[in-house]
C-alpha cells in the first residue's frame, strides 16, 4: 500500500481514505461460508441464489374441483349446459392436486351440478383456470436473491421452496473492542458500592460492541488495560490474529498519555489521525497487516459517533452491503444553531411534532453526554463550510426513531423533576406507542421553549417574589400572547441537605447563621436561590451573616456533592439529590412544580392521554408519593388559564 | 371471557376483536426475567432503569491542564498576567483526573506558562470551566429508559454508566408453528431430486418462524403433521403447553379437508373465521386457555400476510410493544388499479424513482406467488369501500424498503431473460447500494410501462414480421413521443425442447410435419409464436400439418412441462426452461433481446452504472456465456436512437 497517510483531514476526506485504503487492503477478503437456510435470517449473501427446482413443480388446482379439458367446455351456458363424463372428462381435484396428464383447466365445484357419474357445466372454462401452472412463482433457474442481500424471513422461504437448504453467506466480521485507561473499573467492581474517585466505569466498550452487532458483525471485548504504549502494543498484537476489525477505545488523542496512534503505527501504519469533526476529533484509522484497526476516543459521545461514521462502513465493508442510510427528515429550527467554521459538527436534537410543524431543538453539545445521545431523537450535521443555521431555518435531520414514534411524542422542555420520569413510564406502559421526550434547561428555559414553538409542555417552579405566587404571573410577563393552561403536577420540597445523621444538627434557616454552618448556594436566578432569598427575608435574616452564601453550584446535585465531600455542611436542593448521594435531607420549604401547556396543544389527544395518566393512574400517583418529599393535594388541577389572546 | 365470535369481519372489526380478546386473556402475562446488560441489546424493559450512580461520579478535570479555584483568577489578563503557585493555588491533572478538593476549575496546559514552582495565567477563569460536574451526564435516580423500551447500544452503555449490571426485561413470547398438508415433505426431503407430484415442499413455517423472530418473539416448530383433525388436536395440546403463541399453518378455509377451525373450537374457543380482505382471506383467531391460536392461510402470501396483520401484533402486545410503523410514501399509479369492494386489499407493488416522480406498479396478485413478496417494494392497502385507484392517482405505499434504497434501483419492466439476473446480481456486487428491480410482464407490457413512466428500462425481443426487424418498429409505432435508446444485451437462441437423448430424433422445423411427432405451441401473439410463424413461413410450412399447433401453453416453462410429462414430443422456447425441467434443447433460431431506455433516463447515473455492468464487466459477460445459448457479438451496441420527438 502506497503511503496515504493524512494529519487531521476533513470529515469526506477521512472517509474518502478510508474507503480507498479498504479497497486496496481487504479485495481477498469477502469470505463466505454455507449455512442452513433456516438459520439464516439477517445474513448476507455471499453469491447470487438460483432457483434449483420450480414452485409449483407441476401444474395443480388452485381449488376444489373438477379438472377439465377447456376445448370440450366450448359452447357450456345457463340455458345450454353441457354434461361431461365422471373419469373421462372431468376429474374430482381438491386444492393443490396436481393436475392429471391431459387436463388444462378447472371448475370450480360451487360451478357445477353433479348428475351421476357427470357433471353439468354452464360455462365454457378459459385455458388454466383455476390452475396453479408449473413455475408460476418460481421458475427453476431464475434468481431468487443476488449477491448481497441481507436475508428476510420471504427470502428464507423463497430459497426453500426453490430447492435449496443452505446458502453461501458472508462470514460476519469479528470486531475485537480494547478498553484502555488507568482509571477505568469494569462495571462488576462496583455492584454493591458506588464508584469512588478516581474510578470510572467501562462502558463503552459494550456500547460500541452492540453498535457492531447491529451493523451485523460479531465482537470480542479484551480485558481493560492501562495507558501504557507496551500492554496496548500486546493488545493489539493479540488483537489482530483473531479480529477481523480492531477498535482501541480510547487514548486517540495528542496528549501525554494517550498511546494509540504510535501503538499502531509501530505495529502497521496510520491512515488518518484526528479529523475535523465535532464531537470526535481525535480519531484515527490505521491497519496492521490487512487488518484496520481504529482509536475511538474515550467521551462516549465521541465514541458513538466516530464508531458509526468511521467503524461501521468498514463492516458493511467486509460485509459487502451498503449501509443502511437512516431515515432523515426536514425540521424547523426555532433558536439559532451555531457552530464552528472547519468542522463538521453532529448536534443531537429532540425533533417534536408540535402543532403543525416537525420542530427540532438542540440538546446537550457536550461529548461527554451519553444521556444526550439516549434522549435524542437525531443528529443534525452542520457541515464545515458553515456556521451554523439562523433561527427559524430549516434542518434535515438524521433521525434515530421512528417518524411515526415522532408523532407519538410529548415533547416537554424545562425544569426536571423526577415526576416526569414517572410519568413517562406509566404513560409507556398504558400507551406503549407513546413516548415522553424531556429535555432539562431550567424553567425559565421551558417558558422560553414554549413561546418558540418547540415544546408542547414546559415544568416550572418560578415564584414570583412581589406576589409570592408560582409560575402564572412569569406566564403573563413572558408570553401574554400565548394562552397557556397550567396544570399542578405536585408541591416539593426543598430542604437542607445535609451529612448522613445530620451531625451539625441542622433544622432551620435560622441554623445557617451558626459560626459552625458552612453553607453552599445555588447561582443568582435560579428558582432555589428566589425561595432561599424569601425565606431569607420573611425570617429578617442577613444573608452576609451566612459562611457560604457567595459560594455557587449550578445545579442541585452539584449542592449535594459540596456537602458530601465536606467543602459544606449543607446547602438547599430537592430530596431527590440527597437520595442520589445518600446524604441526610430536612425539608423546610414546598414548592408548586406545574406544568405549563399553551392552549393550542391542550386538546390534542397525545396530551390528553398524558394527563390522563397524571390524573386517573393510581399506580403514577403510589410512584411519585413513593420518592417521598412530594405532597399531591392540586396534582391535575388547572391552577391558571391566560385568557384567550392573539396568537402571535 | 364473554363469547365475542364473529364470522367473516372486516379487517377493523378483527383487529378490534383480537386486541380485546389478547386484553382480556393476557392480561397475566407480562412476565419479565432479569438478563445481564450486556447481552440485552434489542429485549424490550419491563419496568424503568433508574439511575444506581451518577456519572462522572465526582468533578473531574476535562482537560489537561491545572486545576483552580476560579475566584484566585479574578483580573488576570494578557497585560496583567497572574501568578498562581503550584501545589497550593494550582494542581497538575490530567484529563479525566478528578478535581482535587477545594478547587473550582480547570485552566488549559495550553492557556499558563509554568514558571518555576507557579503557573502564570493570562485570563481570569469561570465557575466549573473545563470540569465534567458530578452528574453532569447521569444523575442518581434518574429514569435511564422507560418501561416497554426496546434497547439500542447507548442504552446498554447508559445502563453500565448508571451502575446497572442486570436489567429486567420481557421473556421472549415462544410461538409455535405447526405446519399441517398431507402433500407437504420437508425441504431435506428432496435434498437430491427434484420434488414430484404431489409433493409440496414445506416452507412456510420458516418463513413465519422469521417473521416472529424479527417481531422478537423465539420459535418452535413441530413436525409436519397431516390434514386429520385427530392429529391436528394432538399437535395444537402439545404446543400450547409450551409456546405461548401456536399458528397453525394451514387448513384455515372451510374445504372438506380443513379441520383448523374445528380443532381449535374443540379445544377452546374462535375469535373469528374469514376476514374481509384479499389476500388472505381464510384466517382463524382463537383462544386455547389463554394462548392465543391462529389458524394462518396455506397459500404463501396470505401466509406472510395475515402473520404481519395479526400475529405480530399478538407477539407485540406480549412484549408491551407498539408495532413498529412501516415507513410510508406516496407514489404515483400509473394504471388504474381495481379492487372489489367489501374487502381491504393488500397490493403488492415495485416503486421506482422514475424520472421526478415515484411511480407505484402492481405486480403479481395470486396469493400463491411469494417471489412477488421478494421482488415487492411495499403494499399498496386499497379499502374495503374503494373500488380502486384511477390511473395517475396517488396511493400510499407501505414500504418494505428503504427510501434511499429505493432511489438507488433500476427499475425494469418487461420481458424476462436470465441474464437480467445476472446483471441484478453483477450490480449490487460492484455497487452493493444499487439493485436491479424487474418484473415480468412480456416485450409489449414493457414498452407501455416505458410510455407510462412506469420503469426506466424494458426488455423487448419483439420481431417485426413485414421487416424481420427487432424491437425499433415497435418503438417507432408505439412511443412515437418517447425519444428511447435501444441496446444489445444478446442474441439468444431459441430451440426444440425435447425429452432427455433426444428419442424422437427431431432436427429442424421440418420435423415438426412428421407423423409421430406431437407439438406444443405458444399463445398468439408472444415473441416466441412469431418465431415460429415467420420460420414456417419462410419454409413454406403449412402449419395445418403440424399436430398440436393448435395446442396453446402461455409460458416458457409450460412447453417445456408439456414436453417432460409426454402431453407433447416438442416445442420451440429459450434454452434456460429445458435446463429448468432438465430437458434437452435443439437451437433453431435466434432472437434479439434489447433494453429500451428512455433518453430522458438514459444519462442517469444508476442506468450508466447499469450499462457498465454490460459493457465492461467481464465476469458478467462470462456468466452469460455460461449459461449457454447467447452469442453476445452486440452486447452494450446502441442498435437504434429514435429522433428526438416532442415530449408528451
Amino acid at each position: 500500500m502506497k503511503q496515504i497517510f493524512r494529519e487531521s483531514p476533513s470529515l469526506e476526506a477521512a472517509l474518502a481514505l478510508l474507503r480507498q485504503a479498504l479497497q486496496q487492503r481487504t479485495a481477498g477478503y469477502m469470505s463466505a461460508e454455507t449455512i442452513p437456510v433456516r438459520s439464516s435470517l439477517g445474513r448476507v449473501t455471499a453469491q447470487a441464489v438460483l432457483a434449483r427446482c420450480s414452485s409449483p413443480a407441476y401444474h395443480s388446482s388452485a381449488m376444489d374441483g373438477y379438472a377439465v379439458r377447456f376445448r370440450t367446455t366450448v359452447g357450456a351456458s345457463e340455458t345450454n349446459p353441457l354434461l361431461l363424463k365422471l373419469g373421462v372428462d372431468a376429474l374430482y381435484v381438491d386444492t393443490g392436486d396436481p393436475l392429471p396428464a391431459g387436463f388444462d383447466a378447472v371448475v370450480m365445484i360451487e360451478d357445477v351440478n353433479a348428475v351421476d357419474e357427470a357433471i353439468e357445466i354452464y360455462a365454457s372454462v378459459a385455458p388454466y383456470q383455476h390452475v396453479r401452472v408449473i413455475g408460476e412463482d418460481i421458475v427453476a433457474t431464475e434468481m431468487i436473491v443476488p449477491e448481497n442481500h441481507r436475508l428476510r424471513p420471504v427470502d428464507m422461504g423463497a430459497m426453500l421452496a426453490s430447492g435449496h437448504l443452505e446458502v453461501s453467506v458472508r462470514r460476519q466480521p469479528l470486531v475485537a473492542v480494547i478498553p484502555t485507561g488507568s482509571e477505568l473499573v469494569e462495571p462488576e467492581t462496583v455492584r454493591d458500592r458506588m464508584p469512588q474517585a478516581p474510578e470510572i466505569i467501562e462502558y463503552n466498550a459494550t456500547l460500541l460492541g452492540g453498535m457492531a452487532e447491529e451493523a451485523g458483525a460479531r465482537t470480542m471485548r479484551l480485558p481493560i488495560i492501562a495507558d501504557r504504549l507496551d500492554e496496548i502494543k500486546a493488545a493489539l498484537r493479540t488483537a489482530v490474529e483473531e479480529a477481523d476489525i480492531v477498535v482501541i477505545n480510547a487514548g486517540s488523542g495528542k496528549g501525554s498519555e494517550d498511546f494509540t496512534a504510535q501503538a499502531i503505527a509501530e505495529l502497521g501504519e496510520l491512515v488518518f489521525h484526528s479529523v475535523a469533526i465535532k464531537p470526535g476529533k481525535p480519531v484515527i484509522a490505521g491497519f496492521v497487516g490487512n487488518t484496520p484497526v481504529f482509536g475511538i476516543p474515550g467521551y462516549p459521545v465521541s465514541a458513538y459517533l466516530t464508531f458509526h461514521l468511521f467503524v461501521v462502513p468498514a463492516i458493511s465493508h467486509l460485509l459487502g452491503v451498503s449501509i443502511g442510510a437512516s431515515e432523515r427528515l426536514d425540521a424547523f429550527i426555532s433558536r439559532q444553531l451555531s457552530s464552528p467554521l472547519g468542522v463538521d459538527e453532529f448536534v443531537r436534537v429532540k425533533v417534536g411534532a408540535v402543532g403543525e410543524k416537525l420542530v427540532a431543538t438542540p440538546v446537550g453539545r457536550g461529548a461527554g453526554l451519553l444521556m444526550s445521545v439516549v434522549r435524542a431523537d437525531g443528529f443534525v450535521r452542520v457541515p464545515a463550510d458553515s456556521e451554523g443555521v439562523a433561527a427559524g431555518g430549516t434542518v434535515q435531520v438524521e433521525l434515530l426513531r421512528s417518524r411515526d414514534s415522532i408523532r407519538n411524542t410529548v415533547v416537554c422542555i424545562g425544569s426536571h423533576d423526577n415526576s416526569l420520569d414517572l410519568i413517562a413510564n406509566c404513560l409507556r406502559h398504558r400507551y406503549p406507542e407513546m413516548s415522553l421526550s424531556s429535555a432539562h434547561v431550567g424553567s425559565m428555559g421551558g417558558l422560553m421553549a414554549l413561546k418558540r414553538g418547540e415544546a408542547h409542555i414546559a415544568g416550572t417552579h418560578l415564584l414570583d417574589e412581589e406576589s409570592g405566587e408560582y409560575n402564572a404571573p412569569y406566564l403573563k410577563r413572558f408570553l401574554p400572547d400565548c394562552p397557556v393552561v397550567l396544570i399542578n403536577l405536585a408541591y416539593r420540597q426543598q430542604g437542607f441537605v445535609v451529612k448522613k445523621g445530620n451531625p451539625k444538627g441542622i433544622r432551620t434557616f435560622h441554623d445557617l447563621v451558626r459560626d459552625d454552618v458552612v453553607f453552599v448556594n445555588r447561582q443568582a436566578g435560579s428558582g432555589t436561590r428566589l425561595l432561599l432569598d424569601k425565606h431569607l427575608r420573611d425570617l429578617a435574616i442577613d444573608p452576609d451573616r451566612i459562611a457560604g452564601y457567595d459560594r455557587d453550584e449550578y445545579t442541585h446535585l452539584a449542592v449535594a456533592s459540596a456537602v458530601l465531600t465536606g467543602l459544606a455542611d449543607t446547602g438547599l436542593a430537592v430530596l431527590s439529590s440527597a437520595r442520589a448521594l445518600d446524604l441526610d435531607f430536612i425539608p423546610v420549604a414546598e414548592e408548586r412544580y406545574d406544568l405549563a401547556i399553551p392552549e393550542a396543544y391542550f386538546g390534542q389527544p397525545i396530551i390528553q392521554r398524558l394527563l390522563s395518566v397524571i390524573r386517573e393512574d393510581a399506580a403514577f400517583r403510589e410512584s411519585v408519593l413513593a420518592m417521598g418529599g412530594y405532597d399531591l393535594r392540586d396534582m391535575g388541577t388547572i391552577m391558571f388559564r391566560s385568557g384567550q389572546c392573539i396568537e402571535p
